[in-house]
C-alpha cells in the first residue's frame, strides 16, 4: 500500500491510472488509497474549461499544455466526456487526444466518463484531481464539454474557470441562458479570426459592464482573451501568451485577495458531500439491489400499488438510527 | 389536501405551480401532495429534446407545441436551465418563453433551475413531469441545454428522446462526443437551409449505417428529420410534419414491440433512487448543516488533519442501523 502511496507521489502514471480505474469502477480499496493520498494533496492549481461542444476546447488545452511545458511546469489533464449511458465507456477519449504528448512523463492525461444518473461523476472528478494533485502536477486542467450540472461541478473543483466561446454560435442570449458569465474568471473568444469574433467581444463587454457591483470578487474583472490559433508548437501567438498570463494572474489575485481559502473550502464541502453519498448512499442502493428488493418495489410502482416517496420513507425508516 | 389534488388534475395552473415551486424548494408538505397524485401518473408520452445552445431547440418546441395544440392534444412544456449557482434562479425563463402561448390553457410552460450540485435537479425534473402528467396533458415536450449528466436525466425520464443539430457547429464527431448518438430516437437537422445541412444529414446516415446491429430497439433507426423553419404558425412546413409523425410512429412502434415497459421501468428506478436520496440523504446532510458539524468536518479537511472518506465512514456508523 505505502509502496503505491509512493509511486504515485513520485508519478507513475500506471499506478495512478490503475487508482482512477478503480476509482470509477467503485473499487473499495481504492478509497482506502485516496485516504492516505488526502494529506499530500492541495497543491495544484486546478483550472477548469467549458464551453459548447465545437469551441475548440481540446485543440486550447494542448495549447496550454505545451506552454506550460515549456514554463517548465508539469501537467495534468481531465477530460470530462459525456457518454453513452449504455456504453459507460468514454467514446473518443485518451486514443485520439494528446498523442502529442505521450512521450513526455509530466503530462498526465486522463478522460473520465459519465456513469450512471447519479452524480459519480462529481465524485471521480474530484478524486482524479486529487491524484493528479498528488501526483505532484503544478497544473491541473478540467474539461469539460456542454453546459449545466457539469458546469456547477467544474467550478466546484476549479480554482480558475475559463469559459470557451467562438464567434457565430448562436447570440449572446445562449451564453446567459448557459449561465455562464458568473462562473467565469477569464473568457476565451477562440477562433477569433472568424467573423463576428469582435462583435462577440463586445456583447460579452457590455455583459460585463451590466453585471451588479459585487459580482467580482475582490474586483477581478474576467479578462476577454482573443485566440486565433491556440495550437501552435513553434511561436506562441499573442492569444495564448494574453491566456496563460491571465491564468497565473487569477491565482495571484486570488491569494492576495483571500480568495483562495473559500475556494478550497467551497471544494472541500463538495468532497464531503460526495464522500457522504458514497459511504452512506450506495451500501443501502447496493444491499436493495442485491436483495432482489429494487425490482419489487420497482414492479409495485409499475403497476401504481405505492408511489416512491411511500418506500423511500420505509427504506429511511429501516435504515437509519433514531436520533 | 384533495381538493389541491382535484384542482391539480382538473388542469389548474396556479396549483400546479405552486406545488412545482414547493418540490423545487423542497418543501415537506409538497411530497405527501406527489404521494396522492401518483396514481394519477403514467398516461402523457414524454419527450425530451435536447442539444446544443444556439441549435433553435426553443423555437422547435414553440413549433410542436402549436401543430399539437391544432391537432387537438394538451401540452406541457418543462425547460431546464441551466442557471448560476450563486443566485439559485432560473435567468431567463418562462417570462420570455412562450408568451404566445400565455392565453392558452391546454399549455403548461415550467423552467426548473439547477441549484446546487448534488443532482437536485433530476428530481425536481421527475416529479414536475409527474404534476403535468397528472394534470392530464397528452405530450410533455422536456427541453434541456447542453450535453452530459443532463442528457441522461432526460432519456431516463422520456419516453422519446429527439436530438437536435444544425449544420456548422463543428464535426460530427462532435455529436458522437457527446454522447448523444446512443440516445437518439429522432435526429433533427435544424436550420436545414443552412450550408451543411445535406453533409450533415449523410454523416449522421453513415454513422447510424456503422452502429453495431441491436443498436435499434425493435428494428426502430433513428429516423433524420430536417427542419428549415420550425415555428410557422399560418402553413406547417414539411419538415414539422415529418417531426410529428415520427413522435406519434416512435410511439406506436415502442407500444407494438413491448419498448414502452422497459422504459417506464428505467423511470421508476431513476425516480425510486431519487426519492431514497430525498428521504435518506438529505436528512442526514441537514442536521450536519444545522449542527455547525459540517463546518467544523471541513475545516479540519482543509488543515488536513482529516480525509473526506474517513469522515464518512463515521457519519455513515453513527446514522446507519447494523444490518
Amino acid at each position: 500500500m505505502t509502496e503505491k502511496i509512493d509511486k504515485i507521489r513520485s508519478g507513475d502514471i500506471r499506478t495512478a491510472s490503475r487508482l482512477i480505474r478503480n476509482l470509477e469502477d467503485g473499487v473499495l480499496a481504492a478509497r482506502t488509497e485516496m485516504k492516505q493520498l488526502f494529506t499530500y494533496t492541495g497543491k495544484a492549481h486546478v483550472v477548469g474549461i467549458t464551453g459548447s461542444p465545437g469551441a475548440g476546447k481540446s485543440t486550447l488545452i494542448d495549447g496550454l499544455v505545451e506552454y506550460f511545458r515549456k514554463a517548465g511546469e508539469t501537467v495534468g489533464v481531465l477530460a470530462i466526456d459525456p457518454t453513452s449511458p449504455f456504453t459507460g465507456g468514454a467514446i473518443l477519449g485518451d486514443r485520439i487526444r494528446m498523442q502529442r504528448h505521450a512521450e513526455d512523463r509530466d503530462v498526465f492525461v486522463r478522460s473520465l466518463a459519465t456513469r450512471g444518473a447519479l452524480g459519480g461523476l462529481a465524485k471521480a472528478t474530484g478524486d482524479a484531481i486529487h491524484v493528479m494533485d498528488a501526483m505532484g502536477k503544478d497544473i491541473i486542467l478540467v474539461e469539460t464539454v456542454g453546459t449545466g450540472q457539469q458546469e456547477v461541478d467544474i467550478i466546484n473543483h476549479s480554482h480558475t474557470v475559463i469559459v470557451v466561446l467562438i464567434p457565430g454560435m448562436g447570440d449572446e442570449i445562449q451564453a446567459i441562458k448557459a449561465g455562464i458569465m458568473e462562473i467565469a474568471d477569464i473568457f476565451v473568444v477562440n477562433k477569433a479570426d472568424r467573423d463576428g469574433a469582435s462583435k462577440l467581444r463586445r456583447e460579452l463587454s457590455v455583459l460585463l459592464d451590466m453585471a451588479p457591483p459585487n459580482s467580482f470578487a475582490g474586483g477581478w474583472r474576467p479578462p476577454i482573451v482573443m485566440v486565433e490559433n491556440a495550437f501552435d508548437p513553434e511561436c506562441f501567438c499573442k492569444g495564448m501568451v494574453d491566456l496563460t498570463t491571465a491564468v497565473a494572474a487569477h491565482y495571484k489575485h486570488m491569494a492576495n485577495h483571500d480568495l483562495l481559502g473559500s475556494r478550497m473550502r467551497r471544494k472541500a464541502t463538495v468532497e464531503l458531500r460526495e464522500a457522504i453519498r458514497t459511504c452512506v448512499l450506495e451500501p443501502i442502493l447496493d444491499r436493495l439491489i442485491c436483495g432482489g428488493d429494487m425490482d419489487a418495489m420497482i414492479e409495485r410502482m409499475l403497476k401504481k400499488e405505492v408511489d416512491p416517496y411511500t418506500l423511500a420513507e420505509q427504506i429511511a425508516g429501516a435504515c437509519l438510527k433514531e436520533v
